[in-house]
């Protein structure tokens, strides 16, 4: 039985790739990962705040919240 | 071959079980995951900052660096 992580994002044009680089680095089969896209399903966002969401993108883990910044990498900054 | 994904983080004592969950959720079969504590590990500072890390916990992964924000779970606040 899968223990299951939510991925929010919000589509942020820049950093949607490296989002998704943490969401696709979870062990699937150990959690059950959702990616729930709150710009395109607005409806997701009460859920999303009930769980503790703040801003996005955020990563639900068994019931704990963790917001995640991504920060330029130095290959950007060359 | 394994990409590697190094947590680093500094012992913080409320948030090092949740720090743990999201480098523990980390698909070992893909990724070689090491952890880094920088408080008792000063030696690799400057190599966390080369990565670009600003703040722990973060995991860097592919060159990336992903700051996380653990805030408090609901089940925190009742």
């Amino acid at each position: 039985m899968n223990e299951k992580a939510i991925f929010y994002h919000a589509g942020c044009p820049v950093c949607v790739a490296a989002e998704n680089a943490v969401a696709d680095a979870i062990d699937r089969s150990r959690y059950a990962v959702e990616i729930v896209h709150l710009g395109m399903d607005k409806s997701r966002i009460p859920e999303a705040e009930a769980a503790g969401v703040a801003s996005v993108p955020a990563l639900v883990l068994g019931g704990a919240v963790f917001h995640i910044n991504f920060g330029a990498s130095m290959t950007d900054l060359k």
